[in-house]
């Protein structure tokens, strides 16, 4: 099987949205990324860092879905990282209400010595010299995905830059990319950050879908159009795991390939906001990931003859 | 050859984007309609109403592009309608500056005798009443289409409801589609509006797609992402004259066929807004609008193999 490296927060949650609030939950980047890179079949391992305050019933749930907790940290110093949020009426903008950055703020990731030479590596949403750390620490990786925010373009900016010129893939939302890129047209945002480094640049429209380029080519992939957005956390990073687990299975890095990435990625992240958190990612069959792709399939593919 | 029939404003626009500004030029969604229609082979016609400061050039532009003019009437007495306008630097939401109804103040329309079996027939915005009248003149339609906008939600919802109920067609953007039916998510707006009468909603959302419903399918065609937004003026009509020219030519009201006509439409619609007005409409080839239709088949299509 091959390997896929998960850089991530393994995290708390407080969410509230117009559909009810939640209690302190399971949350972060790296946790979406793992399960849903758990729908594929992947040798797959998660570095991070929790607290003291972590319940063992959650690292529980990542091993069952066989994602390798080796390197996930367990500070016994210090308190898990917390995050509370509410969405607007909308579903898309959000407050931050509070953030603890706790363990989080020292985070010195180790990669476990069997997974260095990982092929495919995710690094989710953290400093960015946490992630050019990890990046250090590989023997051989083939593609390496970065996600990245405002918050890190705002304060980090040079190390931010350092990063991304060692990467092959970044995966950021429509509004990023135009702060990254200093452009608003998102065909000639991919052209500058291309130029930053990475070879292909995917950006996220949240419910509008997302965008595939390298080079010039141009791929889309609609955002199953639903009845109701239950809660979007973590569907970014559902895309990204499911983005990056699809190609670590095939070990086919190819634009083609990559396409039906962005289809299994779109595919995922539909299910992760039907539930507060991440409890359709946990509730989630295969005969249901499939039933969805059909009706991918059905929405988006025509048969035209072009002369 | 398959007769489609196009009732619509044939208007002077004058407009300002971040790109500059226009004098008074030729516009109407009639107008765009008819352009859009032109790209395919067909017996078009439109019905319409100018004032006695419409200059005979702009009449020459639609005769020139094979339109029947018959039904559109020249009153000596008054005015053309003009609209004034200016888009934020978004190119999505806009001021109305300046309206003058003039002419169409009083429009009663005429559908030419031999036009009157048009078995496809397209509604540009107008007052319902008059998108009614041209209904009842109909002897054999097999699909009618109508466009519609806030305005006429806010002010003559029942008249607006009445041709609604007699239509085969709706095709309006995201934010009118919330408003006619009361819901946020475009799912369940489509089912709402299809309780009115019509058995396919077509719902625009500019710069992001369109999407198009029946019954229980559903079919998404993103707009072609463009280095460039120089006006968007008229977007909507071109999409709207794509899909029922496409439709029109075609004689084939399958839901198969439909995905055609969005991918034909939101590929036409991608030409109109590069330049100002209807300019890059007038001078697009055939050869330009079938290596765009390539591009649109290679952002969209991909080859998954499922279980």
């Amino acid at each position: 099987m091959n390997k896929l490296l998960i850089v991530g927060s393994v995290a708390f949650d407080a969410i509230e949205t117009k559909y009810g609030k939640t209690g302190t939950i399971l949350g972060g980047a790296g946790t979406y990324i793992g399960f849903a890179a758990s729908y594929f079949d992947l040798d797959s391992a998660i570095v991070s860092v929790v607290g003291n305050d972590f319940p063992q019933e959650y690292i529980d749930l990542l091993t069952a879905r066989k994602i390798n907790i080796e390197g996930l940290e367990i500070d016994k110093e210090g308190k898990t990282f917390f995050w509370r949020g509410k969405y607007h009426n909308d579903m898309i903008s959000r407050d931050t209400l509070e953030t603890r950055l706790n363990v989080m703020e020292s985070f010195e990731p180790k990669v476990p010595e069997a997974y260095r030479n990982a092929e495919v590596v995710m690094l989710g949403n953290l400093h960015p010299l946490v992630q050019l750390s990890v990046v250090e620490q590989l023997t051989s990786p083939k593609l390496i995905a970065l996600d990245t925010m405002n918050f890190w373009m705002d304060n980090n900016w040079d190390d931010l830059l350092r990063v991304i010129s060692k990467v092959d893939i970044v995966t950021i939302n429509d509004e990023e990319a135009r702060q990254l890129s200093g452009e608003h047209a998102l065909v000639r945002a991919s052209q500058v950050i291309q130029k930053m480094g990475p070879k292909t640049v995917v950006i996220k429209k949240g419910e509008h879908g997302a965008l595939l380029f390298q080079e010039d080519r141009m791929f889309f992939a609609p955002a199953l159009p639903l009845e109701e957005v239950f809660d979007p956390t973590g569907a970014g990073d559902t895309f990204a795991g499911g983005f990056t687990g699809y190609l670590a299975q095939s070990g086919d890095y190819s634009f083609e390939n990559m396409k039906l990435a962005v289809v299994y990625a779109s595919n995922l992240a539909s299910f992760c906001v039907e539930k507060f958190g991440p409890d359709r990612l946990l509730s989630l069959t295969p005969a249901e990931v499939n039933n969805r792709l059909k009706s991918f399939i059905e929405l988006t593919q025509f048969n035209m003859k072009l002369v």
